[in-house]
């Protein structure tokens, strides 16, 4: 059976660009008043130690659970700075363009408990077990400097049941990702890697809103009206102008009645590059439940990279917000920005460039 | 690739003696006042058709999202029914012996919102999508019958690096599993199958307990002192005693000082069958973490089956309850108790012999 872990080290963090985990958890941290740059410096070094270890399935250092650690389980460890980081002495002239807490939107119903924070985790893997233990290590060697604010878990699916990969399915049931870039072209280049400030050439930012979804509201709808209100179809995740996956979308078809198959305010209309000024972004989404009692939750933790959120991403959402007909049964209740430093090499640690 | 699907039929539901699934979502819910036990057969003929489809990979009928029923997804569905289902008019005289709700123990802390409940369903998978929508499903059609009461959702590891079964490891890093009678001996058909009343014959009863694990006091112990709590070794899962996960607890074995290697307050003393008149039960642990905003709750997800709750599983309770030194770590915040029907074949339902 060959490895499926990936390297910890290369020009960008490596989670970004490989297929979306089957787990994950995302945690946000508050730094302590006390994390100055010098502290920040030693958490990144901390931390690479420990994600070089966990990325290979090894136990970190003074790991209490050093069996739970295995390899082979396809772990990756993603670090982002919150905006506030570039408020900090010494790091204010270093702050990524545009990287700033979104405002709020008309349609966000945002709860504090979802939203904001100043350093970022994200841990995925094939196993919950190897996710729960390399956040507990990083979430554990962080405690002198830096505390949780808020920890959200989800899952994907990308593959298929032959075993082949796939795009992957939301709990509406799309199929959810088909619009993206594809990884290794020149367009998610351009999209997603930041070229500046010079400590941030190969990073990125992540935008991260946890979406409810409201699936009872939405399993009154007929199938077409499930339809029309993303231009694609259910089965095959093709737009309503084609017939597999990877057609492009017909935003001029018109049906026998003259209307258009797209509708004005179908989802994929108004996110699609064709109709946002040539903006894209990278989408990566994980399905939530939260149980609480009795009562559930679900939704997508949507994740957006782009080398810019206020030039990419704000634009975008904005006019969704606007005017997006899937806003009848989805409600963004947590919003927050980090900025993704670039990845490091055997000789380098985390944000190096920004920190020493 | 061949398929991992098991089929929904057989004398028995088909989830107990299978390998643990890799995601699990237990749902209680309560009996409506208008369901009695001629409803109660609809509801059972009702997901009798919707646990066939699902374990088969197809929607059911009237699925809302079909396209999240996927074949290949190990998906086991289990249903059980609570004490309370045999206080109902026509069905008291066919309660399964000893099959009622744990007295309270002094080391209990129970919350309402993981305890009880009238109907249990189980759904297992090796992906949470289709563990989701099948929940989804079957709590949507039970809806003109019972209401959910709680949700509890677990995962497990049972697969080692290199793809082969392991028994899999609890969040405190232990092997847990090794002292299960082996499914297929006449041992685990002793321990778990009920042989009465008629009706319930190939079934058993299936205890719920929602265990919390206090990780950052056991994180304080040393790795011995840890070993010393269950009388295991943490790498291994051998016993202190031994030298390979399935060698013989040595019960007297002491050491160079005298002292018993196995201690008196060991939690594999206690509950060992040799140490308990020789009651076994088959546990099926599923590890849990419940995020709420900054803090987190980790655990288990104990379950036991066994051919009477009453006979086998309470008195080893009461003894750990009493004694164990594992008490000092954990906390049992929910319980339940459930009678497990027998399987059916193509020509029944779920049980069709109580209920016609
Ligand atoms: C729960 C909320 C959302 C759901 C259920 C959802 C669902 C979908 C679906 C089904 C598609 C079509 C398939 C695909 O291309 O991936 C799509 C496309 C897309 N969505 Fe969303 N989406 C949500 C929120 C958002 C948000 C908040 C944004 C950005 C602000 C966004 C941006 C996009 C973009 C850029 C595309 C690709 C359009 C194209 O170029 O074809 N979506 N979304
Ligand atoms: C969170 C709570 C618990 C933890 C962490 C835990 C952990 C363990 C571990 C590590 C073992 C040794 C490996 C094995 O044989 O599986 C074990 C064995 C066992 N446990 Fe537990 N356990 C817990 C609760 C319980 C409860 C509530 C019961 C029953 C009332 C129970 C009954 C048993 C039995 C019967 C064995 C097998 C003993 C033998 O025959 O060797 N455990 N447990």
């Amino acid at each position: 059976m060959p490895s499926r872990d990936l390297s910890p080290y290369g020009d960008h963090q490596p989670a970004i660009s490989a297929p979306s985990p089957k787990h994950a958890e995302l945690v946000a941290l508050n730094l302590l008043g006390s994390t100055d740059r010098a502290a920040l410096g030693r958490l990144m070094r901390l931390w690479s130690t420990d994600i070089v270890a966990l990325t290979e399935g090894r136990p970190t250092p003074g790991d209490t659970a050093p069996e739970l650690a295995v390899p082979n389980a396809a772990l990756t460890v993603t670090v982002g700075f919150g905006p506030r980081v570039f408020t900090r002495p010494g790091l204010t002239a270093y702050k990524p363009r545009g990287l700033d807490e979104l405002p709020v939107m008309r349609h966000d119903r945002l709860l504090p408990t979802w939203s904001g924070g100043d350093l970022l985790i994200q841990v995925g893997a094939d196993d919950p077990v190897s996710v729960v233990h390399a956040v507990r290590r990083l979430v554990a060697d962080a405690a002198p400097f830096a505390k949780p604010v808020w920890r959200q878990t989800g899952f994907w699916n990308g593959t298929g049941p032959d075993g082949k990969p796939v795009t992957g399915r939301n709990l509406f049931g799309q199929v959810d990702g088909t619009g993206n870039p594809a990884v290794g072209t020149p367009e998610f280049d351009a999209t997603v890697w930041a070229d500046g400030p010079e400590w941030f050439r190969g990073g990125t930012t992540l935008v991260v809103r946890r979406i409810r979804m409201n699936l009872d509201t939405w399993d009154e709808l007929t199938r077409s009206e499930q339809e029309r209100a993303v231009g694609r179809k259910l089965a095959t995740g093709a737009p309503v102008t084609g017939t597999t996956e990877h057609d492009e979308l017909d935003l001029q078809a018109r049906d026998a009645d003259g209307r258009l198959m797209i509708a004005e305010n179908a989802h994929s209309r108004l996110s699609h590059h064709s109709t946002n000024d040539g903006r894209r972004i990278f989408r990566k989404g994980l399905n939530y439940v939260q149980d609480t009692g009795a009562s559930r939750e679900s939704g997508l933790i949507f994740l957006s990279y782009q080398a810019d959120v206020a030039g990419q991403f704000l634009p975008l959402l904005a006019r969704l917000d606007a005017a997006d007909a899937l806003n009848e049964w989805t409600t963004t209740i947590g919003s927050a920005v980090f900025a993704i430093p670039p990845g490091w090499h055997e000789d380098g640690w985390l944000a190096r460039d920004l920190l020493v």
